[in-house]
């Protein structure tokens, strides 16, 4: 954090963000939903998925991409899976409509499938898995979405840094919480090199050309995780979240058709009951056991403390909710532009 | 492959792994099950997952790691989920019979999951995806087993190489099969480097003490790919194929109680009833039609061809059910002490 930087409480910065939201036009409820999510995010440290969002989401709902009245419907439905089409909602409400489905089917049957077509920026997957590790479940998700990344062998974005996460419940222990990009940089890192002007790594990005670059200014395409792993993994995320749900993102937009220019997400939740298949006392105590196991590791000398997924969040979580957290000016900039042009009193900060 | 290698058929190959396998006291059906996974991985060039696999099977049956005769039961159902106890199975006894589960509940629900708890090595996890894809199937599966990678910021084995296996059907392109695992280097890899003595690249792996290396005969243990991320996915795997399923394997063997000295392994194997969710016409046309787009990306000069997860694979198999399956010498001779011990005549082969 810069020392120009703001800082706001989350509850101001929530009641801010829900305030914008109701003013484009969304229920209070699915308003609330939408704000709680990114807040969420900048508590756990992930400010890329968290308000510096609204601008976009808001434009997103000027030009018609986000639907802020959906009619949210379910198109195919079993006792154990379901397909859910979100009609261009948030993602936050269409991803906590379906990871809601999921974790009741779970609970009837042990595992629920919802497939969720049609929705918008998906935001932060750990915050619908985490919900569900809350109530007891494993859980996992994953969001596809239209090119941004270079596939494996092209010098081009062919596919999305589409994320996977999966979370399960703690003992003592906070759930564990994992949630990863597909990408060997997320285009986030990438967009803080080109602010902060430090070059990036070799095999990290391409330029908007194709060529690979370690330019901050020019890197615009992140390269996949382990090269054909993380881009066969995010193709295959194409496959099971959105063709899957008849709605195919990458050949839309690969071949520039009209709808391939849209903004337009699909996600998937699956949640699975621990207590159908195992104690969930014994499951949690193993989890914590598996945990101090992992901490006891001989440690690598270039870090300070081993750690498992989520842990890192865990904590900023704690110290930003006590201190608040830290708002960069030119995002502080941007939401005051959206402020005033729908009539929202900023949230309150103070400098630091 | 090298000028002095042997070159046998696949039938014949199969055959004899399936009578080392009865002779080492599998019934002729779990035989026959386990050399076909075996043979299937060599003819699609994964050997690290082929024959040279049966000296480890029959010695695991020899200590009582594997059972040949198991009572496999199922431990919990509903009519989407099942928890299996596959009572020390070969792997692909166990994994056959946990993904056709899958398959026949999601046929009845849309999705179906099941937990293989306590199975052995589970071979090439592409062999059991692969087969619910012929089924109309999209399917996931994951293996659970005992630490071999480092975990990051640690400087020893706390996880495994665990892998994830997805595959869907195509239409006039063949199913695409993903399979991958959380390392950035495979022990398969590590071992053919220590055989050939090529240095490996910086980053890949620690020696026996931990120690990062590129010395191919010091190196012991890959690291995960992309750090936390391979690291932190593998440890999801434990979460949810081990723990879940009651069956704990890197707690116990990181805190060296006697059952974690054992091999042991879990895996876990979701199949979703693609028809239930969409046109399977539809499905199949659109895998094709994603499979152009990525093909038609503009290619990077370093490669020869863009290809998608599993083509590479089948372009191997045809080759070798044409022409046969490569047998290192090393491969070969192994093979035949087993043979002699179990009085199995050797498989035909011819030299090239």
């Amino acid at each position: 954090m810069s020392a120009a930087d703001l800082v706001a409480a989350a509850d101001g910065l929530a009641r801010f963000t829900t305030e914008i939201f109701v003013r484009a036009g969304l229920s209070n409820a699915h308003a609330l939903t939408v704000a709680d999510a990114l807040v969420w995010a900048n508590l756990r440290g992930v400010d890329s998925h968290g308000v510096m969002r609204v601008p976009r989401y808001v434009e997103l709902i000027e030009v018609g991409d986000l639907n802020p009245n959906p009619a949210i419907t379910v198109k195919t439905e079993t006792p154990a899976a379901v397909l859910i089409d979100a009609d261009r909602a948030a993602g936050p409400v269409a991803m906590t409509f379906g990871m809601t489905a999921a974790v009741r089917k779970a609970r009837a049957l042990g595992v629920g499938l919802a497939l969720v077509r049609g929705t918008t920026h998906t935001a932060a997957l750990g915050y619908y898995t985490l919900a569900a590790a809350r109530e007891n479940m494993a859980a996992l998700a994953l969001a596809g979405s239209t090119p941004n990344m270079a596939y494996h062998g092209a010098r081009a974005a062919g596919v999305s840094t589409s994320p996977i996460s999966i979370a399960v419940p703690g003992g003592e222990h906070a759930p564990i919480l994992f949630d990863m990009g597909t990408g060997i940089v997320s285009i986030g890192k990438l967009m803080r090199a080109k602010h902060t002007g430090q070059s990036i790594s070799d095999g990290w990005a391409l330029d908007q050309s194709g060529n690979p670059t370690t330019d901050p200014q020019a890197a615009h395409i992140p390269m996949p995780l382990g090269g054909p792993k993380g881009s066969g993994l995010s193709l295959m995320i194409e496959c099971i979240a959105s063709v899957l749900a008849a709605n195919p993102l990458l050949s839309e937009s690969l071949e520039g058709t009209a709808v391939g220019h849209r903004h337009r997400q699909n996600g998937l939740a699956l949640a699975i009951d621990i207590a159908r298949f195992v104690d969930i006392g014994t499951f949690r105590d193993e989890i914590d056991r598996l945990v101090k196991a992992i901490k006891r590791l001989p440690r690598d000398p270039s870090v300070d403390e081993i750690l498992v997924p989520g842990e890192r969040g865990d904590r900023v979580f704690e110290t930003r909710t006590r201190d608040g957290i830290p708002i960069p000016r030119a995002t502080y900039e941007a939401l005051r532009r959206v402020a005033e042009k729908l009539g929202v009193t900023m949230f309150p900060t103070s400098e630091r």
